[in-house]
């Protein structure tokens, strides 16, 4: 099941479940709309409507009520490229605000005085349950499911800043979207293409199995110190193949099954 | 004022503003309901409800529904018993998830397997309105007032993490409390003392007015990349003096005006 949120022309945001073409079923390239919201863990409920697609706006998915916790350096291939070795104890773990968070095609704003902002394609987790301490065979059931992300990241900031709240976590630094994918096993999630293109050159060509820790030590671990909650969303990590993106350019991040997250870049 | 969130007996938390006896007012020790949220930036109203303080219990005064953000080494005397310089660029800022947050007289939970638990006392603004890029001569406007923080911090975590999001973001890590103080100015706000007990051993006795960088800065700095939401709260650093806190101990947090934050350790 693919759950967006969307608006459509003069309405409330709301959450839809999408019908492909490539589903084959009776309604392609449309969008039926919810009349709750299906990360409350309340039944789904249609209103009846349907959208076609082209008709609305996806908005990002989920804006998280508490956090999105990040993992820095969880694929060797990209920390080599970064000139840094893979953590050897503890995950690697940064926050981003929700204030970052931005939907599909929404522009991701380059911040006044500086170049060296850089995208970093990612699979990200969505969070379905209020857990805390969830061992490894319980992981399955707090995952409610995955999109994209795009780990926006301004480098010189990264470098002078010892913490990486304004590197990391600046406005629009943090593209979800376009839907969540909610049928997807872990096993299915960690053997997903990842590929990254600016203005249509392939930049990143990686594959969540080579992620260093997995989805399920992730979760397992984040949850050992903090209660997660219903929408918070966990980024997995980027390959390597990260770089500048600049005013004008388009930067596409498709994960198999997970669609394509889109986002213009603007100068401030 | 002084406004709280707090429980009575069999009933739903609510907001309230406190009248202490040092008010020389005609219910001094009571709390007055609210029936509104005052960070929602409606007038405040009240139901006619009047509780004895001893008669309820007060909660954190906001769970933001965005982000916490500190700021580290922001006292010299601080930063150099931890052999630390005060940094010359952008302030040193990293993030606290709301799910760290406890109220006052919660426990603090030592995390199973380790010790090195340290207390920060610290002067916490809470933001009023939503807004962005506030330049220094606007930011009285964006303050919604202030109240203590108490930024508990796992010092090995902390050293061995790179960033420290488990250090300074686990469950109880940010007891708030015990209400906010809405009127006080900047300036009386830059110069109140801050003292810190553990188990009534005074610890830390400094003031407001060591803040390298001073409130208006801060705002202004972090209202720079992210926008800033009604109840998010800034931690502006705290003074010398940090240092362990164990199951069984007891601290007390003290700013002029704005009360005592006190919150017991127990081990997990």
């Amino acid at each position: 099941m693919r759950i967006a949120r969307f608006a459509a022309a003069g309405k409330d945001p709301a959450y839809g479940i999408i019908e492909l073409a490539v589903d084959a079923g009776e309604h392609p390239d449309t969008i039926a709309v919810l009349s709750n919201d299906p990360l409350a863990g309340v039944p789904v409920n249609y209103t009846g409507e349907r959208h076609h697609l082209k008709d609305v706006r996806l908005l990002a998915p989920v804006i998280p009520r508490s956090k999105i916790v990040a993992v820095g350096r969880n694929y060797e291939d990209h920390a080599a490229e970064m000139g840094n070795e893979v953590p050897v104890g503890a995950p690697l773990l940064f926050l981003k605000p929700n204030t970052s968070v931005i939907g599909p095609n929404e522009a991701i704003v380059v911040p006044e005085g500086v170049t060296n902002l850089n995208f970093e394609g990612e699979l990200a987790i969505i969070i379905g349950r209020i857990c805390k301490q969830v061992p490894p065979e319980r992981v399955p059931e707090v995952i409610f499911g995955y999109t994209i992300a795009n780990d926006v990241t301004q480098r010189d900031w990264q470098a002078s800043d010892n913490q990486w709240t304004r590197a990391k976590g600046s406005d629009t630094f943090c593209p979800l979207g376009p839907w969540i994918n909610t049928h997807l096993s872990i096993e299915e999630a960690s053997k997903l293409s990842i590929r990254t293109s600016v203005s249509g050159d392939l930049r990143q060509d990686g594959n969540t199995s080579n992620m260093v820790r997995g989805i399920v030590e992730l979760v397992s671990f984040i949850s050992s110190f903090t209660t997660l909650l219903p929408g918070d969303v966990i980024l997995t990590g980027t390959p390597s193949g990260v770089g500048d993106m600049r005013d004008g350019d388009t930067v596409d991040i498709e994960i198999d099954g997970l669609g394509t997250l889109s986002n213009p870049i603007t100068a401030a």
